[in-house]
């Protein structure tokens, strides 16, 4: 038998739970989950003989290395901050490992270490990043081994409410960490590069510059730039390509509302607000609004931001119940954001029976023999129930596979690794078809970085 | 002789070193005055037989200990950063100490040291901080001592060009240091209190939030929140005060321009822009802006922030030359807040026959016998010219008073202070009057915190 260690039996967990389990009998696996309480991997483990929970605190030294030492490769689904410790204990106990999350600068740093041990330290298997690096990498090599030139990379992806669930104004629920949510965009302005011109857009501009697409059969959406594209020129091998934007796809209408919570003041997370305790939710609101001795906060509101009559985002906040003098936050020692995240989730949480969806699309734009052409590549993942959602799926699947794989030696390159290389995208690519995440590739007429034209 | 040692010879040491130097004779006084390069205060000295310049590396901490050692009190011009190690030294070799700088967390805990050692550190004694709290605080004892209770402190001071010298479309130039003037506002919310109730504006809407003011004989102003008004409750004794506000006056129409740069993102000093050396101011514009193969870098600017045809904001930014094409910013791995200040100093930086004027306003609402009363203090402080500026004067001057006083044994309460205190303010207020420096007071109906019927 091998043993598999998964640390953190979250949300994000469950299909790669079940990917593993169905696969345990033939490929001799034992599957040990730890969190910090066994209650979520119990019932995902349903009483399968392959597979035990245990009680892991992850900041409990001894306990962690033991369990590590005993395992064949680990797995962590734990937050991203919580990897390197694991990390470092791979290292001393000789073991693989794979997570979902971006490569943090302390864990590249491992890398000649990982590398001289002959160490497979897989990262960035998940969605976003993950599923988007090895589709957009299995076509950007696909183009450029045909010897085309490379003109223009864009890539979404979302994480939004599924259609038959989608039954509120915003067309959003939380489908994800609300947290993250709450504070996409912050911690500097997003840069991308278009058309050899640099571009860069400050947070409080960030939801007034999206951009529309179309992902066949599932209509339009709109997209946000992400913080860092530029990044990803190297990431990619794009040194020198004139267009690179990533962004985070959102329902149309999404944003501009959105922005109202940015212009207010609302998602900042750097402060405490005095009282927080006692505030009603109409006392947030306030707080970001000129004093008056008379006037509602609605005209407040209203006034300052320009928001007319008949403007649909006044319905969105309306929707909320933003203006209640009654409903509580209650939260002691507050920030602004967590005050927010308290009313959005009275509103977002899914419910029983809603669905989530992963939604992703790349465009792929290049040059051969002096003709220019693009290619469109989208992706759509609809969430069974309120377990093996959409998100679970794209993150778990390509983390369990490759996992599996590292262990079988099919995947044997060492270091700190994240999947660009064929080697690693191909099979995985190929596996994830089976369980119905395939992208759907057209050639499109070739357009540049034109957004006038795109939307028309 | 009495050594005062003197720490940094710019901009603000001249006024600070001339007061001295006529007091040198009668007090018996020597000055050591050093910074790394002894040009500036040569010129001032100006061959005074009492004084000296000196080359002093702060960073040299033999020679920094050598000359605090020899001297019988020290005085910091330095940025605030650098006060903590001459700080330490004082300490160490049992020296008093004036600046004009914030306490900074770090200087706050030597004050438990400063006070068993009999020491006194003063700092807080410029002109904000400084004169606003000894001219703030003399009126505020005096309404408290009188029986009153306060209800309402408002305190604004700004920096600006003298109205004989205020020739461009912003009415501002550079008086102080431009880093400052270009990041102002940033670093968190600005926080208040009006009426009880908490106000927080972002950094994106401070400069749309401004309230305005009349000082009289000098015409009407503006006024922008400065960061954190709440914590001076606690400093002014002042903690259950319904209105508190301390802000930044400008000449009226600046921040509403300035709020174009903002909303830009031109003022983020927390990225590099890539290729920045080779940037024409008009590419500069264009970073911020979107792409399009045709539209003009003008036409996009005003249409993303709606600046209409005959907005005089248009006119400020074609007086500052933004969209020249040929002038190049020339500075390698600049941020955006750099590359704008280098811009700005082009047309904003004091000509040879410039003068400063430094403005402050306070206003105190209070009650007494069921009778609601306010009281409106001003200041006006016109430069003398380019060396002998407003700023230095009034940044110098209570510098050098203190210190004399300190000297003397005049001021003898040990600790790490601020001027709040009457054994301190009462005195240095009184010789500033002999220098102009005078607040001038009225009597005016209580308002409260009603800004439209202040405005009317």
């Amino acid at each position: 038998m091998k043993n598999i260690l998964i640390i953190g039996a979250g949300k994000s967990s469950s299909y790669l739970i079940k990917y593993l389990l169905e696969k345990s009998n033939e490929e001799n696996l034992y599957l040990i989950i730890g969190d910090i309480s066994t209650v979520n991997a119990d019932k995902l483990i349903n009483n399968h003989k392959n597979a035990e929970s245990i009680i892991l605190d992850v900041f409990n030294k001894k306990q962690r290395q033991n369990y590590i030492q005993k395992s064949h490769i680990v797995i962590s689904m734990l937050p991203a901050r919580l990897h390197l410790e694991i990390a470092k204990d791979c290292l001393t106990f000789h073991k693989n490992l794979v997570t979902a999350s971006y490569i943090s600068k302390e864990m590249k740093e491992l890398d000649m270490a990982v590398k001289s041990n002959g160490l497979i330290f897989m990262n960035e298997i998940g969605v976003d990043p993950g599923i988007d690096h090895m589709s957009a990498m299995q076509v950007i090599d696909k183009i450029r081994n045909n010897g085309a030139k490379m003109l223009l990379f864009e890539s979404f992806t979302g994480g939004l409410v599924a259609p038959e669930s989608d039954n509120n104004l915003w067309n959003y629920k939380f489908t994800w960490n609300p947290r993250n949510v709450v504070l996409a965009g912050q911690g500097g302005a997003a840069m991308f590069i278009q058309e050899g011109t640099y571009k860069y857009i400050p947070y409080h501009k960030l939801f007034r510059r999206t951009e529309f697409l179309n992902i066949n059969g599932s209509g339009k959406f709109e997209a946000y730039a992400n913080r860092d594209s530029l990044k990803y020129r190297n990431v990619y091998g794009l040194d020198k390509i004139p267009t690179m934007y990533r962004g985070t796809i959102r329902k149309v209408g999404f944003s501009r509302a959105w922005n109202i919570f940015v212009q207010l003041g609302m998602t900042d997370d750097t402060y405490i607000i005095e009282d927080s305790e006692n505030m009603s939710y109409r006392d947030f609101v306030n707080l970001f609004l000129a004093y008056s001795p008379s006037d509602s906060v609605e005209l407040k509101l209203r006034s300052y931001l320009k928001i007319d009559q008949d403007d649909v985002m006044w319905e969105k906040l309306v929707e909320l119940d933003l203006f209640n003098p009654k409903k509580k936050i209650g939260l002691i020692n507050a920030t602004p954001a967590q005050m927010l995240q308290k009313i959005l989730e009275d509103s977002w949480t899914l419910q029983e029976d809603d669905k989530d969806m992963i939604v992703m699309q790349h465009l792929f734009g290049y040059e051969k023999n002096g003709e220019k052409k693009q290619i469109e590549s989208s992706l759509v993942v609809i969430g069974e129930n309120q377990t093996y959602t959409a998100m679970a799926k794209t993150v778990g699947l390509p983390v369990g596979i490759a996992a599996l794989k590292i262990l079988k030696g099919q995947i044997n390159t060492p270091g700190v690794l994240r999947p660009i290389s064929k080697e690693i995208y191909n099979p995985i690519l190929k596996e994830l078809e089976e369980y119905g995440i395939k992208f759907i590739e057209k050639t499109v007429p070739y357009l540049g970085y034109n957004p006038n034209i795109v939307i028309g």
